[in-house]
C-alpha cells in the first residue's frame, strides 16, 4: 500500500518521533502550524474515523493527552486537537491522524475564525438537524 | 459552580441533545460552524485536557465516532474534530469539550488555512523541539 504514514511506521521514510508503542506512533508534522505540531496515528492502517477500531481510537486520545501535558510542562500555554475525516472535511493523508498543536501567545493561529459560521440558523433548523443526527 | 455546560448537564439550561449516557453528553453547538455542529462533553466537570481523566476521554472519543458515523449515514460528506485547551489555544468555555463538525461540499469552512504556518522552520528547529517534547 502506498501510504506515507505506513512508510513512516515502517521506517522507510524518516520522521521526528515523539512517542511510540505497539499500537500508536506520534511524530512531528513536517508542515507544522506551530513548531511542535505533532501527529498521532495508529500503527495499523485505518483510513479515517469511519473505519478506525475503538481500541485504537482510545489509545490515540490518551497518547495525545500525554503529549499535550508534556507540551504544557515545557512552556506551551495550551494545545489544540484537530482531525479531518474525508476529503470534503479537508483530509489530506488517508491514514487516520490526530493533530496536536501546541500554542503560545501571539502565534498567529486563528481557529476561531474557521469556526465562525457564514450562515445564520433558526430554532427549526436546530430541531430538524437534531432529529436527523440524534442517537437518543 | 457557574459553568454553562454543567447547567446544560443539569437541565438548568436547555439544549438540543443528540447523545447521553451516565458519563457523556452531546448537544448541538448554539453557534455552529455548520448545521449539525455538536459538542461532546464529560458529565463530570473537568476544565480541559490537562485535568480530564483518561476514562472520560476514552468515552468521549468513542461517542464522537458514533456521532460522526451517524452524520455520514445521514448524508454529510465528512467530519472534523476540534478541541481547545487553555485560553491561549482559544478555549472559550472552561468545561472540557470536543467539537464534532459535519462537512458538506462548499460549506465555506477552511481549517487548512488555520493550519498553514506563518513561519518557516529548518531541520535544527525540528530536532530541538523533538528533544523538548519527546516521550521516548
Amino acid at each position: 500500500m502506498d501510504c506515507i504514514f505506513c512508510k513512516i511506521i515502517n521506517n522507510e521514510v524518516p520522521s521526528f518521533k515523539v512517542y511510540e508503542d505497539d499500537f500508536v506512533l506520534a511524530f512531528l508534522d513536517i508542515n507544522p502550524a506551530t513548531m511542535g505540531h505533532t501527529l498521532v496515528i495508529p500503527k495499523k492502517h485505518f483510513e479515517n474515523i469511519f473505519d478506525i477500531e475503538d481500541e485504537y481510537l482510545k489509545k490515540i486520545i490518551v497518547v495525545a493527552k500525554k503529549i499535550a501535558e508534556k507540551m504544557k510542562e515545557k512552556g506551551f500555554g495550551g494545545v489544540n486537537f484537530y482531525h479531518a475525516s474525508d476529503r470534503v472535511a479537508e483530509q489530506g493523508v488517508f491514514h487516520f491522524h490526530l493533530h496536536v498543536i501546541p500554542r503560545v501567545e501571539g502565534d498567529g493561529i486563528d481557529f476561531t475564525k474557521s469556526l465562525n459560521s457564514i450562515s445564520k440558523f433558526n430554532s427549526e433548523d436546530f430541531e430538524e438537524i437534531r432529529n436527523k443526527i440524534t442517537l437518543i
